[in-house]
């Protein structure tokens, strides 16, 4: 299990390369919720998403020799970029695995950052497949984007700040995709809150960890048919005991809900959150509603994971 | 004339009612111009713009009795809003008269804040006319959104916190519509600064600022068929005087320039800036290829004036 000073470790190790990022709130969604929210703002992080204190923190383990051959993982985007830009900054060569259904956007920032990308079907087997293939040809080390401790102990750095800046947060809310950031989370409140709960945040059309827990073992998606593209992949080992035993809750939102969510934040915040960020808003604000006794009165802190949209595919 | 002491005066009385806001800064912009550039975030200003502190200043140079009557302005949209916010702070009424066109999420605003709305035809006449009747049958006093002292003073105060954190900058570049902004900038600047030179930026279909500056006395537009819907207008005669001896010059840019400066900083520092703010950025990052001498390996302060986008209507 990870302990605290992994975690006082890897902030320290993982600093000089990403941004502590700042802390938003909003007078309207505060009344709107009957509570106070503090958003820390990872779509401000380097390379747009929280990712990038993960995927560093993995690189900076690596010995000199597996730095030589480089590293390799499949991701739906931003880890994609997070693990291109970490390795450009210490000299590595990083090979990105993306499904050909990922945003244009994501694919350039990728290039950008200096990734050498592989496109495969959007499977979860047919990205794996794909990466064992070239970690096995080039000697690549194999970086998961989500179940790896190294980069759930980096993700878990964002809920640090925050509760180092907010330590009486009640509540932290972030979305659960492959479940590093919720695992990372989950742990840091644990560490460095008082009484904190985590709670987790999904769509309906992607709601696997939602049903894990429900079910006490991994669940798969059979469709992901949801506009937030950053959560449809599914739990690991390494983070799914962390969730099962840390975790107070998953939410679950609609379509709608993110879609206006979405708006609302960038229409009020000025603000670009991803879709996958909106789905975090749009728990905070349903569930508000829904068990008052829970969550309103509350310091609840959001974690806006990241704000890579492709523009030429808005849902107004 | 304003004076130093003025401008120390109003940043104190409308400072309980305002933002002092966010400086932002992107290293890839910086790269692109071969600058610094510090970003005076007035997007996230209350009412999502830079008018607030100037409403908020005139309003509270209201005499008691003033007060009881109400305002009126008219305004293609952020200082309707930043007018109606200020009023409803102390329980004054707002008289907003709006152009026909302005978009739909601004009139949502200013309905929002209290004001209430009188439209009209889309020209200055129009405008004028309307509102004086307004005060006439209402003993409102009117408040000019940018040709009024008090105004002036209040814009000035993003500018002067601008030159408080970073009080070396060499230029402030700024949009001109109504010429507010940029008297009071170049004021700020004067008393502020250190030898920086205030530079504005403008359409290319709405570039009355610029003619009046080559003419030397104020120009009007025949047509403005630009995206940007807060340039509109055009210099009045209590802030012409100011920028004639205080601007050093006005950079006009294309409209495919505008949206594409949104959509860059739309996408790479992650906030919505609305199209009147990307003139700015557009303008920056063409007069550092064109005059590098002049614009390159500067600090250079960029005033983002608001973020009030209507999403439905997004040129991407």
């Amino acid at each position: 299990m990870m302990t605290k000073q992994d975690f006082l470790d890897c902030h320290t190790r993982i600093k000089p390369f990403v941004h502590n990022t700042a802390i938003f709130t909003s007078r309207l969604i505060d009344r709107e919720v009957n509570s106070s929210i503090f958003f820390k703002c990872e779509n401000f992080q380097r390379a747009g998403a929280y990712k990038m204190r993960g995927a560093t923190n993995a690189i900076l383990q690596l010995s000199e020799e597996q730095k030589k051959c480089g590293v390799v993982t499949h991701s739906s985007g931003n880890f994609a970029q997070a693990l291109s830009l970490a390795a450009q900054s210490v000299g590595v060569t990083a090979y990105i695995v993306m499904p050909n259904t990922a945003p244009e956007v994501k694919k350039v920032g990728v290039r950008e950052y200096g990734g050498k990308i592989y496109e495969c079907e959007a499977t979860v087997e047919a990205r794996q497949a794909m990466a064992d293939d070239i970690a096995l040809k080039t000697g690549a080390t194999f970086v998961h984007p989500s179940n790896d401790n190294n980069v759930i102990l980096g993700q878990g750095t964002a809920a640090m700040e925050l509760l180092h800046e907010h330590p009486d947060l009640d509540i932290i809310f972030c979305p659960v995709g492959g479940g590093g950031l919720i695992a990372g989370s989950a742990l840091a409140a644990k560490y460095f809150g008082n009484n904190c709960k985590v709670y987790g945040a999904e769509p309906f059309e992607a709601d696997d960890a939602y049903r894990s827990l429900q079910s006490g073992k991994i669940e798969s998606n059979e469709t992901t048919n949801t506009i937030a593209d950053g959560l449809k992949t599914v739990l690991g080992d390494k983070n799914f005991p962390i969730i099962k035993s840390l975790v107070s809750g998953i939410v679950r939102v609609t379509e709608d809900e993110i879609v206006a969510a979405m708006k609302l934040v960038w229409e009020r915040m000025k603000i670009i959150i991803e879709p996958s960020s909106a789905v975090t808003v749009a728990a905070v604000l349903k569930q508000s509603k829904l068990q008052p006794e829970v969550f309103q009165n509350k310091k609840i802190g959001v974690i806006i994971s990241g704000g890579n949209v492709d523009l030429s595919k808005l849902p107004f």
